[in-house]
């Protein structure tokens, strides 16, 4: 029996570890005797080696057979490319899938089928296959029929050709370094089997602040390394995007105008886009930054974005190309003297008047609030505002503003409160989940986007439980009905194995670290309150008297934006009815929310029937403690895990606990100091 | 006659510039129709091209004969090396004048006699007859004895090999560039010219943050390009030092410790300092930052600064080298919670044990007030302190808190306030002056030093009227008697020339822009308030929750710091009666210290019969108006200077007056959102 090393920080939640339950795994073992899989592409080969490598490892030894046998066994195909699937349409209806879902089925007499109408669902259905074994579930009657709720499933990386990461926490690029490729294509395929593994079906390597040499990467120079890594994701079914420089036409052309309308601009762009295309026959298409924090765009020209979108999406259209278009577009040279401006307001003004005047292969990558990933916004107000243009909701698995990785936040709940959002842009029910996936206005393409959290560390993001927000961003982009306790689960058990006490307390500090990252900083949805630049660590005015729009506008009575139609900004009324009057008034406007809609007096009464003060104070030192007995908890595991990780995880967790008493003091001294009110219970306040 | 092209920004104080007014040329030129050097030494032939440049650039042609001639002339040499100078024994008393003093004296019959007893001094007396001329004095009777009130007149410089400059707001370093010398000799050589008019003695040309490349300046590897430096410095009556690592003999000697007291150590640095001498035989000596802000020092070993200071001064001593020691040494991690450490006690409580304990060739380097350059601080008590021990005035010339030589800020004022205060060590008199010069405890060693405001800029300040705070530093550092408005008009005479309406403006900006850049930033001596790391621009509570020990402790009630004996941190103890309890009181405490020393109610009310909150508001108001106005008095003096240094002040005026109102407003706001109190007059705060 070949016994296998034990998983690694490395191996993520495809560490396939050993399974020491002996019945199980004797079931399993019955059950898994022989797989086989009908067809030879590049998708089903990488299907079959992953289930023979997974089988391998679970069950201490490879299946016996890998031609089809009598008895128990997997079968694995497309819908079609044998008789053997046929009787199965009796069952399902394989139009209904479409081009990526499929289906997993225990037969009467005990077989297994993987089917899907392609390749692309049947490597799907392999990974969900070994999912299911490395969760312990029983598989003598399996049922499953699994449809992705988003058409796009993508990773955006903020990668720089010289190694480094935007907003990058856990080491420098796996695509980059010292301005190439670093043709580490193991470490890409690797990668891009993880994604494969939760059904991720598109990446973007480059950031979208493309400077002038990233620039280069859609002409010859670049593109044979860029075909290599989009070779590689072609294996795992995954297309290649890149972040695109809309002044290319100038900066490499050597045109004196980027401007969308004019002819030899357009021009530029078709030979360009023809030729990725020789390279890269599925090249995924172009994702946008344009006229946002100072990147050139159709604004230079007075043109509009749909016009800069729409002239992209013409070249990349004959090709089966998208333009994935950014609507984070905003004035970053705000006088934070100046009240009238509301940062919050912009991306709707801007874009929803060019709602319907985008090509069909356009979409509009829009971030989950209005503001820039807080550790609490409202949802934008585009998801349900835009009904006649592609969307793609944007996520930012990278934790910029919840504790870059050296905090645990476990983000999950956050994306969940987002995509269950009601807009009620067509009566309740009406989700940004289903505004994103396209489904609210009947479009087929849409879905979500997100920043990637890892690097070339060698466990892939830094703070070993940051794979969790990793892999839940991916189960979410499949199934955004998927709750944030049975991704953690899943999670848990194939990363660290079923045991439950170990399941029990991972489950209890993953899913109680949002709140608590939440409670030891920025109070109320206010958000912000960090270092400017690196977003690091607790700054109360850090942003207050910036240009980025950003403000408390705390004071010695209260704090708070009024963004209400009533006395403020007007923000308020972008929203439907009745999320609008909802928010409109300190009456209503959640709790969690009140500071970001209204400037309220330090005495405010919460709906909790604690003032405002009062909240900051206890939710400051609530949120410490809680942070310090993560730790507790964590070390109550301690002989379940391996050493390896139980030290990574515990040395961040004690940064986190130090580091959020940081947090508690510099923020409740503040409030002390600024209010001159005390706390209730005459706990120390420096 | 040979017209030279007019000055630029690049020739400084130097340009000499052609004198217009034909009546005053004529008289110059017949008394300087010759001009004779007597003895050939290296400075006597500096001061004999200087002179011979001078004069034919001012009066457009060169004296007429350079032997000695019946009739008007100059005569130039050190007393005895000639009988010519033997007559001027009966008026002056040359033993007095040291190494360093001159006389420049018109006899009866119109000769004018430049000597001094070593050819050092005739260099001071040459550049000193030169400025006669560019400031349009009258020549004919003069009887000029100068004598240096400090005996080392020092410029440190920030350089790193790299060739950043820490706290360098002009360019580039230049000595270093890409880990090397830059070899620009030329370069150098105009550089110590300018130093030498102004009779610096000595300079520093790396900074005192000495990293790991820097460490090997005293090593073979760069010993010959050092000593190729000193060799220019060298005619011009510098002397070269070095700052040194306190960790070189692990560093660069492989040894395991740097411990002062080891016999190794010792050995290791007396080998270390011969090999300097090889190759510089008048090497200054060692420039030293230990044990400061993570910098290597004695306390490793549970050593004395002493006994850093003292081994490394053996070594030195045979060769007639110094050890300058700075005494920039607290404790940067501080805890902001805790209110019981004060970074201005320090450097007091560190240094005060070791008084007499140093050796006769070591100096500590003490900077003017208590914390760290800004923008008003009290005077540092070691000075009136230490009565054993030699001192060294440390000033910044470079305005790392003052407006990085981007805002106009003429700091001749704020260090003649620390130069008169008055310590009262020995009785009323006992000023900062003669503390840091020795004469108040009869040292002969001591003297100022400051750090550097030059780069490789064309203009070398970056800031074109920053050249008169270079100017003035050496001034003062020679004469520290002489006035603000003396040096300011010596300056502007010999670097834009002689005419009133110009001279009266330009004195005007001058003399009014340390009070205006102290109105618009931090108010009341409290400090700090600026962009932590770069310190540029305001940021109310920038170190406020740092780790660096400045804070200002505002609350919605009031600010300040308490540092009486009474209440606060005791340091007001430690400076002499009546200073300590004109400091210790509320009462007494001068308005321009009183947040430096008091924590206050904004509504307390100053001497000046405003409250603290007005105070704030007014002088806010007033200092941006003002810095504004600036633009105007330039504006109305265009016509009188060249264009080209027209246009670089007015750019950075212009620039000045904008960051003035967002000083104002940020400042402003941040006091009234704190306090609640409305400005009087109802002036917009935002």
């Amino acid at each position: 029996m070949a016994r296998i090393s034990s998983p690694s920080s490395y191996d993520c939640w495809l560490g396939y570890k050993f399974i020491d339950n002996n019945e199980l795994r004797k079931v399993y073992s019955e059950r898994c005797s022989s797989m086989v899989v009908i067809g030879k592409t590049e998708l089903n080969e990488t299907a079959r080696k992953e289930l023979m490598h997974a089988l391998t490892q679970m069950l201490g030894e490879p299946p016996q057979s890998e031609i089809l046998v009598q008895g128990l066994g997997i079968v694995i195909g497309t819908f079609g490319s044998s008789k053997l699937f046929d009787w199965l349409t009796s069952i399902y209806d394989f139009d209904e899938l479409g081009e990526e879902g499929y289906v997993i089925h225990t037969s009467d007499d005990g077989k297994i089928y993987l089917s899907a109408a392609t390749d692309q669902g049947v490597l799907y259905a392999t990974f969900h296959f070994i999912r299911l074994l490395q969760t312990g579930d029983c598989i003598k009657k399996l049922k499953i029929r699994e449809i992705p709720d988003n058409s796009l499933r993508m990773i955006d990386h903020w990668d720089n050709m010289d190694g480094s990461i935007e907003r990058g926490y856990a080491g420098n690029s796996i695509f980059f370094r010292d301005m190439q490729f670093t043709g580490e294509l193991d470490r890409i395929r690797d990668y891009a089997r993880l994604l494969a593994s939760v059904a991720i079906n598109a990446v973007a390597i480059n950031n979208v602040n493309v400077h002038s040499h990233e620039s280069k990467l859609i002409t010859e120079q670049f593109l044979p390394e860029v075909a290599k890594v989009a070779s590689v994701f072609r294996s795992y079914g995954i297309r290649l995007y890149l972040s695109i420089n809309f002044a290319s036409p100038m900066e490499l052309g050597g045109l004196d105008t980027a401007d969308p309308l004019m002819p030899e601009v357009s021009s530029w762009w078709n030979d360009a886009t023809k030729d990725i295309y020789r390279y890269i026959p599925d090249f995924g298409g172009f994702l946008v930054k344009a006229d946002s924090e100072f990147r050139p765009g159709p604004f230079t020209y007075g043109r509009t974005h749909a016009d800069g979108a729409n002239m992209l999406a013409d070249a990349l259209q004959p090709f089966g190309g998208e333009v994935i278009w950014r609507c984070f577009v905003y004035n970053c040279m705000q006088d934070w003297r100046d009240r009238t401006t509301d940062r919050a307001r912009a991306a709707y003004d801007h874009f929803m008047p060019l709602d319907g005047t985008f090509r069909d292969n356009v979409l509009l990558q829009i971030k989950n609030g209005p503001m820039d990933f807080q550790v609490r916004e409202p949802a934008s107000p585009l998801f349900g505002g835009l009904k006649r243009t592609n969307q793609l909701l944007e996520l930012q698995i990278t934790q910029e503003y919840t504790g870059q990785q050296r905090h645990l936040c476990y983000l999950v709940p956050q994306w969940k409160q987002v995509l269950d959002f009601d807009t009620y842009a067509q009566g309740e029910g009406s989700t940004v989940s289903k505004a994103a996936s396209g489904t609210l206005s009947g479009r087929k393409r849409g879905g979500l986007a997100a920043v990637a959290n890892i690097g070339n560390d060698a466990n892939w993001t830094g703070h070993v439980l940051a794979q969790a927000n990793w892999y839940g961003y991916a189960r979410l982009a499949w199934n955004s009905s998927l709750s944030s306790e049975q991704i953690a689960q899943e999670w848990i058990r194939m990363t660290f194995g079923s045991e439950d006490e170990l399941e029990r307390v991972i489950l209890e500090i993953l899913l109680s670290s949002y709140e608590i990252y939440e409670q030891y900083t920025s109070p109320l949805g206010v958000g912000w309150m960090v270092e400017p630049g690196h977003h690091y660590g607790p700054n109360i005015d850090g942003y207050e008297y910036s240009k980025w729009g950003t403000y408390h506008y705390a004071d010695c009575n209260g704090i708070g934006v009024d963004r209400s139609m009533q006395s403020g900004t007007g923000y308020t009324g972008q929203y439907h009815s009745p999320v609008s009057q909802i928010f409109e008034t300190t009456e209503h406007c959640p709790d969690e929310l009140l500071l970001f809609f209204h400037h309220v007096p330090y005495t405010h009464m919460l709906k909790s029937g604690k003032t405002v003060i009062q909240h900051i104070y206890d939710s400051h030192f609530s949120g410490a403690d809680r942070a310090a007995n993560m730790i507790v908890l964590w070390d109550s595991i301690e002989n379940k895990i391996d050493r390896d990780r139980y030290q990574q995880v515990r040395e961040r967790l004690i940064h986190q606990a130090e580091h959020a008493l940081e947090w508690r003091d510099i923020v409740n001294t503040y409030f002390n100091r600024k209010s001159g009110i005390s706390d209730d219970y005459g706990r120390h306040i420096y």
